[in-house]
């Protein structure tokens, strides 16, 4: 990551959420839980049936993640939108380039065109053809202020959040407590047996309580806390 | 701190640690608990006690407050030498020259003539007038590895780290788990009354229990994690 930043892919202070994320991680366990799993199932299910899925990407998410993320889209024919959190064009020329070198065949947010309605700056910039009509949004790594907006907006947000208090987690349809990198792969193995199976994307739909998801994530996270004589054995 | 990464003062992995900082700091609830209050009391006296007491200072120890340090290491009577985890000549003299600007006096580390044992790597590098002969280090930030030797080397090692799970904060003889640029201050404020009584110091020292102090930070963190409802309120 620290690499990536000299490159002008992440901004400086994409490592300080990049350490925030490592610290929520390190609590959960350092592992994709059960928990996570479900919400993983039914944010690929939500993708599958979506009119207009789009996945926003940002530069900690390309540093992290391009070419996996690239091969959900392709599975879920979601489009990629590059958004940044502190937006310059140059640095979104330089994410959404590191992108095509990973294999995207298309990345939108070059030429921004409208705007997300209650959010200020830069932020608010996105594509007529992306975001701004999409129906489901993926937003790996996203803050407070824009999934909100999103989800004011209308949108179906997904968000990947490893911290089960943010404003993202909470605002999200479906939040999946998880770290970037093995979320997004594991989404994709899903695919094929989801896009065989309509009536299981339904049931697991219906059945997905995001504050039940987040409560739970939470527990487990209390739970790895709970033990430092367990833990000083390691 | 991002600025302070152009200037050469952080690392650029030091923002990741930052980050990580930032995420305990969150779930503890961003304050001074009771119980990190009582490590600072005990931190204080050990100090005050101490017969060659050394404050160990690294990129972004000094990058949070390096004023504030200053003024705990004159209260305590304490010299400061400059560590750093990513050691290269140019960024020691860096750190050094930028605590000398906010007011130290003396800031050993530029030139170490001793090893710590049991270390690999130029973090092993001290000086024989501070941390190589120091009998209290106080070690804001530390990482593991560094934490661990000096404790094996003899040293009653005070640390300052918001994870309470961590080797650092296991293996020092007494744990601060608050943020830096709060305990530091807090730290120097309570210097006059403890300096005055003996009989006081010798009884926080010895009624101080690091395992429970860590079990009982924990009990906090797990606490702010255990309610969505009343954190969906704020």
């Amino acid at each position: 990551m620290a690499e990536r930043v000299k490159e002008g892919i992440v901004a400086p202070t994409g490592l300080i959420a990049h350490g925030r994320g490592e610290a929520f991680d390190y609590i959960l366990g350092e592992k994709t839980t059960e928990n996570a799993r479900r919400a993983e199932m039914v944010a690929v299910a939500t993708l599958l049936d979506g009119i207009r899925p789009v996945i926003s990407v940002n530069g900690n998410t390309a540093a992290l993640c391009a070419k996996e993320l690239i091969e959900l889209a392709e599975a879920t024919k979601s489009r990629i939108e590059v958004n940044l959190f502190h937006r310059t064009e140059e640095r979104v020329e330089k994410v959404c380039a590191f992108l095509e070198d990973a294999g995207a065949k298309e990345v939108l947010g070059r030429n921004p065109d409208a705007l997300l309605p209650g959010v200020s700056s830069d932020r608010a910039r996105c594509t007529k053809a992306g975001i701004y009509s999409a129906d489901v949004v993926l937003v790996p790594l996203e803050d407070g202020d824009r999934a909100e907006a999103l989800v004011r907006f209308g949108k179906k947000v997904i968000a990947i959040d490893l911290n089960p208090l943010s404003r993202t987690a909470k605002a999200a349809l479906i939040t999946i407590v998880d770290e970037v990198t093995r979320a997004v792969p594991a989404m994709t193995a899903m695919v094929p047996e989801l896009r065989r199976n309509g009536e299981r994307r339904l049931a697991l739909v219906n059945s997905f309580d995001n504050l039940r998801n987040l409560e739970e994530a939470m527990g487990i996270m209390r739970a790895n806390l709970s033990s430092l004589q367990s833990q000083g054995k390691e």
